[in-house]
């Protein structure tokens, strides 16, 4: 049951723990040349360390990844999150758009179907590395000005705590997916890389939802923690 | 950047919807020459589909999917999870050994490398679906007779409560990842199947480890929720 490319995974793996993050992997060929195996169990194990995050894709090139950007499962925001691990968060804006909600996101957010509802959508960066794909809507009833004032590479969760709004409970799902063709594109990567899929509806004290969140997190770069109590 | 598989995925989901779970879904070929598209394009939206748990293959059939398992991120048993859905969980054994702790394991059980460790390989069925391959790791000097005693289709989480020890917290970590052959084989997926991989090690009061814990989950068949508060 245990492929070849397993073996040559873990010498892979050796080899690459010696190299420093950025440095540049030895081609398939060599490695294939080097470990005495063929290209196409070279190319599965690389495509494993691929997936795993341990190496990533430049062009043609093959470099050591740097770690996964560890985010704990939690209320608060992307920015502080990666801040506190000591690097860096920008967002590159997508889509910034005034909608009406449809009858499923309407019943999330308590609000009408067909209510104005403003919608944010982002690329979160860590490092400079295109990590997630983040979707927010937000009932506009609540947010008067915000569209044409908030400065969205700024935090959301900042300017939402600014005007007053406090964060109670998140209730959140968590997915496994494939990213779509567009998903993929505004996330450099391919269509085979599995993904997170968080979605999450927050609530302030009075239980009035906040915003409905989407977001798409790259399974090859980030890690989720939690700690679990009774 | 929309493929046109997009617009049939929409169509196909409409269509699953008037269907009971567990129906026959009609062929690529007949998708094909309903919504006058190509193939290929039906193939890409069933594909998906598949990763997104609406349909399942048997053979060369392919089948109305029921909802995925819905798993609270939380201490407690996946037994009691499924059953508070009103489903069945039961167990396949797939190794039950004693082994020797290397030092990763061993500083994470707070045990001596080398030390004696119990390991239980089980795969996870909901209402007859294989859903996750767990494999718990156990300090053996905390669960004499464990290994002659312990009747491996029951919950282990109600072994270990039994015995006294109670689970005070849980450190988790969440990543998404594909399997390799072996795992897709006990799961009966593809290895290119996106699964959760969630790591944990349980502690009790004293903050003395209780597991060491890695369970591989179907994404295609499992969600994990989780209430977040400040």
């Amino acid at each position: 049951m245990f492929g070849g490319h397993q073996i040559v995974r873990a010498s892979i793996e050796e080899l690459l723990d010696g190299l420093e993050v950025g440095a540049t992997v030895p081609s398939e060929r060599d490695l294939a040349v080097r470990f005495d195996v063929a290209r196409e169990t070279v190319r599965q194990a690389l495509r494993e360390l691929l997936v795993a995050g341990r190496i990533e894709r430049q062009g043609r090139t093959t470099l050591v990844a740097g770690p996964k950007l560890v985010l704990p499962l939690a209320l608060g925001s992307y920015t502080e999150a990666a801040r506190s691990e000591g690097r860096s968060a920008t967002r590159i804006l997508v889509g910034w758009t005034r909608q009406t909600a449809e009858p499923e996101l309407a019943a999330m957010l308590a609000i009408e179907p067909g209510d104005p509802v403003i919608q944010l959508e982002r690329v979160l960066t860590t490092d400079g590395v295109r990590l997630g794909l983040e979707t927010t809507r937000l009932p506009a009833y609540r947010y008067p000005g915000l569209l044409e004032t908030f400065d969205y590479t700024q935090s959301l969760y900042a300017e939402i705590a600014r005007r007053g709004i406090a964060f109670a409970e998140a209730v959140d799902s968590i997915e496994t997916t494939l990213p779509d063709a567009r998903e993929a594109a505004l996330l450099t990567v391919d269509t085979r890389t599995p993904m997170f899929l968080l979605k999450r509806v927050s609530y302030d004290p009075g239980r009035v939802p906040i915003e409905h969140r989407r977001s798409l997190y790259r399974g090859d770069r980030m890690t989720f923690t939690a700690i679990q109590t009774p």
